[in-house]
């Protein structure tokens, strides 16, 4: 009992958005009903177009409306560069970092176990977008996981023959925080990556 | 730049759900895109819904998009008594504890300061629900701040006059609390309304 209908199909609907419980949906239905009726009608437009209208971008396959990103449409990026990133929400990540070059979004990493391919990830149409281009350099900025380092060592594989310089993002000690708090593996490969200092 | 308009409109029409700031709104968006885009069109439609149908329960002015709430048209409830609260959210919360009266929900507390007296927060109403039912107990659950204590008060001091038993939800140390980490009112009120044991 308790809730009517239509508030119990609203708290079990917000329940799909990642790290929202029972509790949380419960908080949110009621004060959007409470206190922001066209806050709630603005989402739900927004919802619906964004879930119908969005696809990938023909270039670089991140999520957009458009025939062409932001970034893809963009003429003032260097075009000699190339970020290949896991998912969407990374390419943000990198231009927070003031990085204007090109991007491809892979879909995912490698996952063989889960039957996850070359071709599933997208490596065919990265390496299309590889030769159509004029890139001199393509920086993997997959995850800093065991399945990142395994698709970017792959996708390496596959560039190196083609006479192209190819990166990987460094990995360190993350800036701001404490030493002892680093996890091991991060360390050593902070230590073995360790740059001179020049004066 | 970096999201398109779509997505930057989902970006900003997320975040104002209670708790959710920037990061956390662009990441239930682009996982709504990448990975549920039906639980994100449910989401849109259960939204438009609720925000167009849900009105206020006749009897008890909960939120509902009928006539009378659950609670109200259950014919099987202690007729004889009337649990008043806050917050349609605070029905959920004694509901959970077994309750099986009556409710009615104020709209918040009582606020001078803000212009909000007795007419605003809905005492008449109260009132008049009191009048037309057969209740022998009002219990006053408003929340256990200086307002909830104040708008206690308030109602007290009408409905004593009628002859009816007002009650206050006690105050005390919570459940499962450790002692030096309730604050100093909290512990004076449970020393206070201490209870003889028996064996
Ligand atoms: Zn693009
Ligand atoms: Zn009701």
């Amino acid at each position: 009992m308790s809730f009517s209908p239509l508030i119990r199909q609203l708290i079990d609907a917000l329940r799909i958005l990642p790290g929202v419980g029972q509790k949380t949906a419960q908080r949110m239905a009621l004060q959007l009903l409470e206190r922001d009726r066209s806050g709630g009608l603005r989402l739900a437009q927004s919802l619906a177009k964004a879930m119908e209208g969005v696809g990938y971008c023909r270039q670089c396959r991140t999520l957009t409306e458009d025939d062409l990103c932001p970034q893809c449409a963009d003429p003032r990026r260097d075009d000699s560069l190339l970020c290949v990133v896991q998912s969407p929400v990374d390419v943000f990540a990198v231009e927070q970092t003031g990085f204007r070059g090109r991007y491809f979004v892979l879909k995912g990493h490698l996952s063989p176990l889960d039957g996850l391919g070359p071709e599933a990830i997208g490596i065919p149409e990265l390496l299309s977008r590889v030769a159509d281009g004029a890139f001199t350099e393509v920086i993997l900025a997959t995850n800093p996981t065991v399945e990142g380092e395994a698709t970017a060592h792959y996708i390496a594989q596959m560039l190196i023959p083609k006479g192209l310089t190819i990166s990987r993002i460094a990995h360190g000690v993350p800036l701001g925080g404490e030493l002892d708090l680093v996890d091991g593996g991060t360390l050593a490969h902070a230590l073995a990556g360790r740059k001179p200092i020049s004066l």
